[in-house]
């Protein structure tokens, strides 16, 4: 008889448990027929801002969710900049979006899928803040799935 | 004697009478102990966006002026799209914003001063909209100036 062991398997990595809390907001997103991509910005292992896509329901092309996870997270910090917070994204975030973090000085931004057409990666000088450190790749398949699928069915 | 003819003198180019509305601005946020930056959305001679600087009254360093103008803009049209539509600010955009406007798809930028150190003209690809057309340097003294006095202020 064998036992699955769930121990080492369920124990998420920082990074995975706050991807999957982007995931949990960009299915928000997907649920109410926005583009679905979540975001987090996490300080000190404690999620202090959320947001999703609401491009459509705010008729404003510009609210990405990390626009919004970056604007709540600032506000709740009462302070100015995010120099000790992790953004955390299920896409790699746009130009604008890159653009913003540089204001908020973030500290870390952490994406899933790699966006190759809009994400800010294409771009061949840094946009982001200096000490910003970046990572991508995290989660990504489900993060890209749950895209392809919501396209497919726009189809 | 001598007349003084005003005529042509006090007959404001189309890009002059827009950058003077967008220095109205721009000395709104001064007035408001705002960085002064202003900025104006126009579609067919007609203003139907208008933002300053708020940064700080906000506590967020994303509420740039034209963020303010273009979701106004967008919000006045019940479009999305800005296609026909200039933005007229007082200072070259950051990255934020020149990605901003490219989600909006506005048809034309025209700024005031450069910045060369946070322009997103520093950048060596471009990051606007494949259709938009940028133009700088119009008012370039006066919207400089005021940013020149802001700052000597602030010292």
């Amino acid at each position: 008889m064998r036992y699955v062991n769930f121990g080492d398997e369920s124990a998420l990595s920082p990074d995975d448990f706050f991807m999957d809390q982007a995931l949990h907001e960009a299915r928000l997103a997907y649920g109410e027929d926005e583009i679905p991509i979540g975001a987090v910005v996490v300080c000190q292992g404690k999620i202090i801002g959320r947001g999703h896509n609401l491009t459509e329901r705010l008729n404003d092309v510009s609210a990405h969710a990390e626009m919004q996870a970056l604007t709540a997270a600032a506000n709740f910090m009462g302070g100015k900049y995010l120099k000790d917070c992790t953004l955390y994204v299920t896409l790699e975030p746009c130009v604008m979006c890159a653009g913003a973090s540089y204001w908020f000085q973030i500290g870390k931004i952490v994406f899933g899928a790699y966006d190759t057409r809009m994400g800010f990666g294409r771009l061949n000088q840094k946009i982001t803040h200096p000490k910003t450190i970046v990572t991508g790749g995290i989660r990504e398949n489900e993060c890209a799935e749950l895209m392809r699928s919501f396209f497919k069915n726009k189809r």
